[in-house]
């Protein structure tokens, strides 16, 4: 009797169809500053070509998508993770000034399906792309009896750069500033292992073919799969508008736990409640699961993807300079953050 | 009745509590180059601090350390899966000419044990100090419903700094080159799957617990864990007294996949055998498991944890620069790996 690889649960063949399928993706990714045909363990990227001078400092997070994955694998659609990975890591590093400069993924499952990969990463190169970030490796990996059958996991890293002067949150942020709100699409990457209890409640079947009324039409698992949105397009244009003093990426621990990290010891805010809309997904899932207000505001982002400090008199420019923008608080003597 | 994220299974202050755990180990490996007190989404770093000049390239990689984490688990050792984790990773930088600068980790399970956590995480953070890498970020995920009960993943992921002129492989590797071995401490991070199956042959306990005659007395558990060899101080040497011209790190996919990776089109190699001594893990796995020899050396390392290519009259001086490296083959002409 011989034991092979395979019988071990590890296909090395299609781990290869894997990388084959996304070879063409990630190369789509690829501007000047890497360096192209090394046959590779590591990817090379050149700084000077991608423009960083000498004051540069680089920035990089590590981030994963959560358990939107196992939504994403009981709807069968496996693009949109990928942006949503790429997205939240970019929004990670955006709130310190940086830009992107590159990324790194990391797939892994009890059993690898070359082309569920191929999807993943395909939305991974394509969120990329929209960001001029270069997909820069990446592993995939079987790993059989560590995942649950049918369950994966998606991580990914991105390294970008700023220059001293550039990094955010600047020290000025003061009682009075105001607090704009640029909008989210959803859940983005948190929240979902409540979510998804929630929308299992009381049901047989599958929770997210559900198409509840305040959805309009969409179902539960198209709502809770809408892709995290990028901000950098309207980070730019606030950054060219206003003197921008920071910025709160609302992920776990929604904004009491996120926009703390931005304020001076001795420095609180208040946002109020009403001054944006809420998406109908976060309503639909603190009625079904009776959440408390607190409960609701400390796992989920309620709508408010990203919040910006900016000064007093700089709100008007704000808005003009982002419209969908909304100006929900104002930063106070008081620490914490309270819903007023 | 009201859902909270905690009976969801996501308990944040579990979560917290690790993060506490974390950040001395972590702050432990800060040298001047990392930005303190960002409060940080993303970790920052100062490349001019870190001595990168104006030519300077960056080399990136994300890895992870396969399902050797259930053996790991299975044997409640959780301190040195952490440096199996760097160690891989430097070593596929230093493949590129490359000297490690940061690292960002990502651990995931379907239940946070701080204490787990922590001790993965200050195993990062040993190996890290070890080369003077900074341990610039990370993310602890709690996936419940993704993970098998118990088990969990560990990935990260290294940039690096290399001039230009100093990239490996040098494109100058011709027919007639010798192949030096640096040692494996045991199978490093690749063949997990295959010998947990191998180990479990018809055992109704522990296979971890076994003490075969041939591991001299370290269990079965024991020499699987042995921690994956970061090269880093050999290729120094090596590099300080011969014209290196590539290095492979033999990982997934054994020497038949990975040495091919830094060989010119058309050039190939000879591997002797019984020029260096394979492990004894290794003979264990090959007997019990019955595994042909190609099949062997295409799952696991076999003793070979790093092949380096130098001139055919540099071997004396390699060998006298890295006394425990063995002289194992020979680049030819003709396509492929193979043992002879």
């Amino acid at each position: 009797m011989t034991t092979s690889y395979r019988a071990a649960g590890v296909d090395i063949a299609a781990a290869t169809r894997a990388k084959e399928l996304m070879a063409e993706a990630v190369r789509s990714t690829h501007g000047p500053a890497v360096l192209a045909g090394m046959g590779a363990f590591g990817g090379c990227f050149d700084l000077a070509a991608a423009g960083a001078a000498g004051q540069s400092v680089l920035v990089a997070s590590t981030d994963g998508v959560g358990t939107k994955t196992l939504v994403a694998a009981a709807v069968g659609r496996y693009d949109t993770v990928g942006q949503d990975l790429v997205n939240h890591c970019v929004n990670d590093i955006l709130v310190q000034g940086a830009r992107p400069l590159f990324f790194l993924d990391y797939v892994a499952a009890a059993r690898l399906d070359p082309d569920q990969m191929a999807a993943i990463v395909g939305g991974v190169a394509t969120a990329c792309r929209a960001v001029g970030c270069a997909l820069l490796g990446g592993e995939t990996a079987e790993m059989p009896d560590v995942y649950a059958p049918g369950a994966f996991d998606l991580a990914g890293t991105i390294v970008g750069v700023v220059e001293r002067d550039a990094l955010l949150p600047r020290p000025d942020i003061a009682s009075g500033d105001l607090i704009i709100a640029l909008p989210s699409s959803g859940l983005h990457t948190n929240g979902y292992s409540l979510a998804r209890r929630i929308a299992g409640l009381g049901t047989e079947g599958d929770p997210y073919a559900a198409r509840p009324a305040i959805l309009g039409g969409q179902s539960v698992g198209e709502a809770l799969l809408a892709v995290h949105r990028c901000y950098l397009p309207e980070v730019l244009a606030l950054r060219a508008a206003v003197p921008l003093k920071g910025l709160a990426h609302i992920t776990g621990g929604g904004i009491f736990d996120n926009l703390p990290r931005i304020l001076p010891a001795g420095l609180g805010a208040t946002i109020e409640r009403g001054s944006w809309p809420i998406p109908p997904i976060f309503s639909y899932l603190v009625a079904r699961g009776q959440l408390a207000e607190q409960e609701a505001f400390h796992a989920l982002n309620m709508g408010l993807g990203m919040l910006a400090v900016v000064p007093a008199g700089a709100a008007g420019a704000a808005l003009d300079a982002v419209p969908e923008a909304y100006r929900v608080g104002v930063v106070t003597d008081e620490p914490g953050v309270r819903l007023v």
